[in-house]
């Protein structure tokens, strides 16, 4: 079993909020982050797939296709949008890192799996500072 | 003559539009950043001062108060918000980068004169990839 | 599951040393680590946190109230600190970077606990080169 | 059990083909990376080892030791060397980064062993964004 | 005048020697950077162009189409390829990182300059630690 | 004329006093880098020098040359040290990143300059967000 992995980045704006809230118990819970008139990020995302090298290509996956995999299904949705109001796969959900990891995880997993790999893990960088990382519903 | 140089951070909403245009001209010219529901970055602010390192410091200027100075006057106003409809300096201004900077260097210009020393540049790093720097109006 | 982690850093001088060693044994076993007039670091520390978000904010644990937790039991302690003679955690210990990690982790397990997550490891990357991880005893 | 990561570098030529294709074949499956006249990278190398902190020096393994064991085992074979034609352990195989990955493993596993300590990970980052991480034969 | 900078990178194989050197008077010259079966690295480009930012654009020059024009002069050229052997603009050269940037410099400049703005600066990363810049011939 | 920068390394503790100050006026000036008990850094050394590339290798200077020169001049008394108590250079300055970026000037410039090429820059990094550049006496 050998991991291998592709950092991709994004641009987005969002914010956190609960409709049900009023913006002062929003500001009170999220903080600057639920700033009404959006605020945004720079993510970096990290997919790491696992499998057997195959014989014929020294490859888990074919980094390349992993690239193209995640431009299809996830970063031509999010890359310079609104991720509260445009996003498909978030749709009704608390914006969150940790909610948009698992979002991205129901993204790719279909995928990975066509090629003959296993998703590992889906890792967002929101900023130097803040991380999250998802390994699958176990 | 020494030059410092403090390094911040803010996490912004924008988008690059010219109201006369329409959407679709918008997106011809500016592509992508265009995208009328906004998106963001993490922006790294890069903020050079010099002069002569004080005899009873040895500091051209105490980078806590150049911290302070940036917080109060330009971090307060951009962080979290979105610049082109809540930052009093950019309003009216088309929100690139290079017109960011400029307008970041007369927030501070003042308060670094006023401590001793001289601004030298205001550098933006939008992305990893893409940034600007501007050294005043010479 | 979802795994959260928090980037920090502290500045503190240090000595690798055994009382019971004269200087010479020291820097035979230590080597320059061991220089009797101290060196320093700027120590990076990775906090990672796991749990399920909670449904009403999508958070695993508020990463701003793992930071403050952070600042309170570990930064205020070693920040600017000489980490042999001024930490109380570390008292009578070698301040190996291993030993300082199962050190953080001692001080931060607690509070993590008592916010309804758990603990996932310690990180802390000494130098570019050098890093230690720690998920705990067992 | 701590574990430590050891950071280093080498920048070596390579090139991604099967001998029994022709050159369009291997273009076909390998794409640039195929240059029949190589290309090269700059490769990071984290090296995680595993182990409880020994009493008498607070080291699950002296790190200035892993590093040598590195420079002797590793880097001496594959810094500023054609990966393909220069490198004993990679003779006759697929110079993915998966297939170095393995063959750096089994040239530092007797070695970290022999010092008391566990060899947990072989990590190559071959770019910025294209890593791979083995694990051992497990 | 305000400066704007794209970061880009190659990876190519090369080697620093001159033909009427035998192979130990190169390595005596140029040591392992002389490995007659040649090394490589991933070189970061970055290109600093500067003007006036335009009122109807906010720009500079779009960075985008810098983008795409070290795209098409320098990057199509170089990465994946031995810049001994296959790049044009180095032919007969010595391929020092100086000599490379100075090399870029020209190919890129004719460009630059039909845009409307100014190249500034080439300069090359070679390694983290080794890095080079050219600001022209003045 | 092209640039070439070297980086290097140091891992020092110090510690920013005026001896004719009480502890308490020590704190008020220069806060916790006051510290009594010292505190410490990894410190990023860049050092800029320019000339033009000599026909005979291409290098305006030996890059393995110039590191060697920084180790000599100035890391062997800096790195694993006290700067307030051990570094020469240093005697009876007050240890703020500028007069240091000053000292390691004045240590480098003669080597540099029997070497055939011109010092620009000494460059120190004290932390990811506080860094000094001194150009010389000009």
């Amino acid at each position: 079993m050998v991991y291998i992995t592709r950092r991709e980045h994004f641009s987005s704006a969002h914010r956190l909020f609960r409709p049900e809230y009023s913006d002062e118990e929003n500001m009170r819970v999220f903080g600057k982050c639920s700033n009404p008139l959006w605020h945004g990020h720079n993510y970096v995302l990290l997919i790491t797939v696992k499998g057997e090298p195959k014989p014929e290509t020294g490859f888990v996956m074919d980094l390349k296709k992993l690239s193209q995999l995640i431009e299809e299904k996830v970063l031509v949705k999010l890359d310079h949008k609104n991720i509260n109001l445009e996003v498909d796969f978030m749709n009704g959900k608390l914006v969150s890192t940790e909610n948009l990891a698992i979002g991205i995880w129901e993204e790719l997993e279909p995928g990975v799996c066509a090629s003959g790999a296993i998703l590992h893990s889906v890792k967002i960088e929101e900023t130097e500072n803040n991380s999250v990382e998802y390994f699958g519903n176990k």
